[in-house]
């Protein structure tokens, strides 16, 4: 595979992958890039250019395997691999997150959940029990999970991280709202509502231009 | 202003404002884009090339103007309208955001809380009552609101979206996990929490990739 496959590309892939599920489902075997384009809001030559970047599994005339693309990019993504990964900290994000998500289908294993706060120690999520964080350096020896769920509160997110990146947590989806320090050696990807927000509040400003 | 400024400068402009706004909290008066390099993880030309799209406001040898530049991105990002926004869904992720977020200072003013569960309707959230789903066309026909965030079940998503669109709602926050239905009249930032651990699952497995 090509190195250097640029960020927006990347961004784009799980959007592929959920709507080939979707064909799946239907029981749809294969789609050409113009129907997948009306399906996506995607420009069919985008579509074209996304899929060779990953050498292209295109057929002219026949469109793509819907199976085919579905299970190249579930490799791409390294969806296979199900890596374990623990959530810290039990708010209202946690919460949705073990509610809603299928962890395994998005190339992860939930194996460990935790929090400092007594109340929530001991709490049943899904098939987990919220452990003590206090457990977490002899539960990280023990399990070694590659990925952490940070979503505790701001001010302790950057030291939350710093301990879970000694005891060899090199990736982490940071709900935090904080900065983490960056590191060569760590991948990280931010959720930010607040700036969510202010992307939206750009684009609504943008569109008012334009009807004035 | 030019107009087409990419995404992906875009996608970074909160990022710089919230930067630029710890910098102003800390009394700082003027940075380098070298400076706010080191600070940020992004190259110094990158920064320089993002500010020039909004006609550049660094002077060489000064730097940048910490609190001007918080002023003119707020202005971009059209932070200063406080547009009217409603919460349709009190979930986790509800939740989430009406605690963790303050809206006025992401250029929206939160107006109207609404579901369908009798348990929720009635619940004070912040300084807000929860509505019945049922009262909110009257209700966006005496507040006119701009902008609904979206947090109902993925299965109502696009039913709940239509009826809003219906009642003048142009603008979505879209956490339902569903793809609204394209417009061109509608503007849209989806939060999609699954994409973004499939993102994730990429980093690692193309960093494990470098290490083999």
């Amino acid at each position: 595979m090509e190195k250097s496959v640029s960020s927006s590309v990347i961004k784009r892939l799980p959007r592929y992958y959920r709507y080939l599920g979707e064909l799946l489902s239907l029981g749809i075997e294969r789609i050409s890039s113009k129907e997948l384009s009306q399906r996506m809001g995607i420009t069919a030559s985008q579509i074209r250019q996304d899929l060779n970047c990953f050498g292209g599994f295109g057929q002219q005339g026949y469109g793509y395997n819907v199976e085919y693309l579905y299970g190249e990019i579930a490799k791409i993504l390294g969806l296979d691999f199900k890596y374990k990964a623990i959530l810290v900290g039990v708010g209202n994000i946690g919460h949705a997150l073990t509610q809603n998500t299928n962890f395994e289908k998005r190339g992860f294993n939930l194996v460990g959940i935790f929090d400092t706060d007594p109340q929530k120690i001991g709490m049943k999520i899904q098939n987990l029990t919220v452990l003590d964080y206090k457990e977490i350096k002899s539960f990280i020896e023990a399990e070694c999970p590659t990925m952490a769920i940070l979503s505790v509160p701001r001010a302790v997110a950057n030291q939350v991280a710093n301990e879970l990146y000694d005891m060899g947590i090199k990736a982490f989806l940071n709900f935090s709202y904080a900065e983490l320090a960056k590191r060569d050696d760590v991948v990280v990807e931010n959720i930010h509502l607040g700036d969510s927000l202010m992307r939206l509040c750009y684009k609504i400003s943008e569109k008012n231009k334009d009807e004035v």
